[in-house]
């Protein structure tokens, strides 16, 4: 019976893995049953984040000694930079055991999905490819009910010189030129990929031209960063499954801007949380991990004020929201070692952002 | 019998006073009452912040129509740079009326301190001076008993080229030559002078060498900031006066750490909000002002997970602090147009800070 | 006779005027005949840059105690935010004096233009309304050879979400509805105005789509800057006639990149400098004022090397660019109190910029 | 006969080496023979640049491949962060080949010193070993007369909490318990180390109070950076010397400030280039490499007019630095691929700086 553990682990530097090698030798994770990991590594998040690289290049060393450097590879690496505020960087790494325990329980399911052809990028072609591997993915997790899912983690693919060249030399156009672009519209099509896959959204709802514009439409469970260092897509469904056993569970919440904490308060009561206020000491060590989007509104208001986000030439937008965000949530949860991450084309609401918790019963 | 009344007022610049010349036409205010106006401006809150000038210059101009120009720059005008996160930019304004209401009620009382000799900065000198001064704005506010004093803001001097120069004329010798570090020994000499005169501290607990060095010691009421403008202290008292009536009350809490919420829900609960969670819409309207201390801890963690504010060389550990307790704190409250202030020397334990509550009854 | 003066004076602060408040007191500077100040200010140069706004409420109050406001405000205050590197702070004072003085000498000359129709604004409208504006400015510098403008500063408006509805209430659309974008558009529409004016390019052959996209059109003399704070432009035209006198010449060299410092040494030489090196001690008294434009190329490479600035995301483009100019310039002319201002669309060639140069015969 | 090669290398990202392995391939380089790599990483070059990190876990690898990982790490990687400006990312490998040709020419040694005692770290004794670990590199290099010496590169310790406690343990204090003021201190005595070595000041003219403090004293030759992976130093020495051979030539200036290019300009004359103004793109194809050190000054001017680099607290003063340095050098040389560092103790005078000229005949 598949069992998952999850273990978050501090860092004290982007390539600080002394922990996952330490829990490795102590027999506490086998490298072999290790699905993913997310990272909040810290670098300022955006184009010129070199951690996020560095990370993964130190984890791929370290698991290509356990396994054929190709196997390695299939693990899906999420590094997400920027650990503005009190957020603490650290690793969480996702495994699949084989044991018993008490169901329904946290399953993990993970896709790979072909190349994605340049010219559907950020347009139709890239919202079904991603509908259809949340699929797999979910079949993987021994999970057949959309509302059993709880966080879909997509990294997936941006355009560059090179790709744009190879779409026009096949007579294809591509939905922008600009690379930067590109990240934000393959996320933006991922997230409503997510969306269909899950019900939240029929893909007949969705015209071409709402991607990465029209941002009523969005999943409540979709999470998604775009890498230059892969064609298709990898995804990771996180949701509750009877086929799996174990101590672990996962909910969700999604929050409406960003201070809305109480539907992740309201989470946490659903997992048997008291969590009225911050969460006790003896209470947060139920708590295995919490994973978040934040970003600033575009109407540059949060509850009728103004915040200046988006006017700091000298503070990236995103820098600001992980460090608020992240905030807000620690004044929850009582510590900030917890993965919040920018950027949230339709995923969530404008201003607001899906949120899962990880817990033991 | 005098009545306290506070204005929360939006700003959107830091010249933008549309706010308060409307509520001074609308008769709301009576600018001849105002004993200070507190301002978060929207700079990086930092050495090369320019907004708190131009919103100081903007102010004494707006209220030299008035009054004469010397009264107008007797009006207490606190500027703290900025307003990271989604932290609103707003002035509150503290006005003194006549009238009548239950007490006790919030009392301000403010005074001025002669120019502070620069030889005495940073050293015992400023703290018997400024303990002084707090004694001075206590009678001033009707208030005897320091435990009825819930917040003390100074603006404190700090040292130029000509005034070292002016000292070293005369045979003495200054704390420190480096007027950047000047800035922060004025305002831990005056912390702790308010800690002295709150009876928090004894003076002769606190040897020369603690001031900007030993954490421990600290008042939980303090909040300075340094400036260049004056050679004195300007002093404002908020607390609680049975001489003074009227429908506003204050509390005050002190938060250990950076995300340490529940002393301030507390605060509300005395004040008579539920509290239980966030504040909601309607118990939200009862709130005028929050005003709130905070920086990074300086063993670089919080709760025992490290944090990367002061390895971070692009973004002012300051900013992020700021950008991170004005989260927790807006998700205690509800809204995020708070007084949330850097630089925290004595002003509460390191890495936590003051919290002052003032609420309609 | 017409004479020009130029006073180049050190700042110690976006609101530090004591230069010029000391040369109008000691008669060296008389405030009537000002025409322009171009200032460096210390601020970041992007959108919350409010050391430009400081420095112009300053200027504008400190001329309103010599003439009527409405005539202080006509003087053209134009404030470049973002002193990088070695850059100076610094105000440039621009007057029109009567006396005598050989000729042709340096004259200035001045247009405002009526409010642009919101609709218009980057479109060619806009284009046309500078370019009749700048014949104006040339008309009132007695200039009447486009040969002999040397520098062209122009002062344009922007779009507001109330401009905006305002020419939707007309049933007109503008250009685009983002703010910052509409600066761009109307520095871009603004240089192409000046390039038409000049002779540099035909209206016929500007597209309206060339607008902030095709580089290959450009002015080597336009300067412009957008503001929030008119709806018309300023315009101040800088070069050389027969009907000025006095001590005063200009000339102007166009920088093909960031580093093509060559052309404006021959400038310097066709002015008279010998120029080979670095100007001399001697020599540099005779240099009053230079004038430059800075970005990084779009293309992201210099001369065949990859430059960063534009994947900078914790430092502006712009920034990165000025403190590299200026080092460029300052190296040739041996000083840094120089004006290098950023953001250059069609003001030079892709990377490249003009400058002009102001110096004693 | 030994025969210096030294190979600049465009790098598009910290980890891409690609063209070092490129000439690896091509025979261009032979990794056995590559005694140091100098790298421009596109980090923001201070606490927390991971870009440095990044490069030298991945040239660490790459030379892995070559020979025994003991080996590959006694090549000297010396990663400077920080590419502001135009300033191209790129690699300097320095490589020791044997062949023949015309002497003298340029020589390159190295020395590993033993590891510096924490308690030594900032003081005369780190003077000492460094001095006397320069005077082995010199042998290294076949030079006997330190006039022939043009650049000392060191890479030197730091000192941490480990290595504090290791001291005290011992009953040793150290100079300092700061972490980042360590590395100053290291950069500091280093740099007077290799003064006295290259008889530039005797070791009894230093005080060690003199130390980080007094910038009268420095070397003209001296480059340091420090290092938390070694603990003792890493020096590699440029010069000329008759035991040597082939096709390259070095020569030295001292800028005495930011935008002090005529010593340099000298310099290169002295190596046969004409350089009356840019170098022409012919004359350019000589140029192999140039290495300079930048500082802001800190009295804050630069030729009597005030710059703001110490001033910002949005940009680091190193980086506002090395942009305009390289802007002034790359003036001069046509182009900005060129090795310009930040952080200069005693290395060149308060705000100029050591540079060294690598050409071919």
């Amino acid at each position: 019976m598949p069992v998952a553990k999850v273990h978050r682990i501090s860092a004290f530097a982007p390539d600080d893995i002394s922990g996952i090698t330490r829990a490795i030798a102590d027999g506490r994770i086998d490298p072999k049953g290790v699905i993913a990991v997310f990272g909040k590594t810290e670098g300022n998040g955006c184009v010129n984040d070199f951690s996020r690289g560095f990370a993964t290049a130190t984890l791929t060393q370290l698991f290509s000694q356990f396994m054929a450097r190709d196997d390695a590879q299939k693990i899906c690496f999420v590094m997400s930079g920027g650990t503005e505020g009190g957020m603490a960087p650290h690793w969480t790494v996702f495994e699949r055991a084989e044991g018993e325990g008490p169901g329904p329980a946290l399953a993990i399911g993970r896709a790979h999905t072909p190349a994605l052809p340049p010219e559907d990028l950020g347009r139709a072609g890239e919202i079904e490819m991603v509908a259809e591997g949340v699929r797999e993915a979910m079949a993987d997790a021994g999970i057949d009910n959309p509302g059993d899912v709880h966080f879909v983690q997509v990294k997936c693919p941006l355009l560059t010189a090179q790709r744009i060249g190879e779409a026009a030399a096949r007579g294809k156009t591509v939905a922008t030129t600009s690379t930067l672009k590109s990240m934000g519209l393959s996320r933006a099509a991922s997230a409503l990929g997510v969306a269909v896959a899950l019900g939240e959204l029929r893909a007949d709802q969705i015209a071409e031209h709402d991607i990465g514009e029209n941002w009523a439409l969005h999943s409540a469970r979709a999470s998604c960063s775009a890498g230059i260092e892969l064609l298709g897509h990898e995804i990771v469904v996180l949701g509750m499954s009877k086929q799996w056993g174990g101590p672990l569970v996962v909910d969700h919440a999604v929050m409406a801007d960003a201070i809305d904490v109480e539907p992740v308060r309201a989470a946490l009561q659903r997992l048997g949380f008291s969590a009225s206020g911050q969460l006790s000491p003896a209470e947060r060590t139920r708590l295995v991990a919490l994973l978040a989007k934040a970003e600033p509104s575009q109407n540059a208001t949060l509850r009728g004020f103004r915040h200046t986000m988006l006017d700091d030439s000298d503070i990236s937008p995103t820098r600001h929201a992980r460090a608020f965000v992240c905030g807000a949530l620690a004044g929850l949860v009582g510590h900030a070692e917890i993965y919040v991450s920018g950027g949230a084309e339709h995923q969530g609401p404008d201003g607001g952002g899906p949120v899962a918790v990880i817990t033991t019963r």
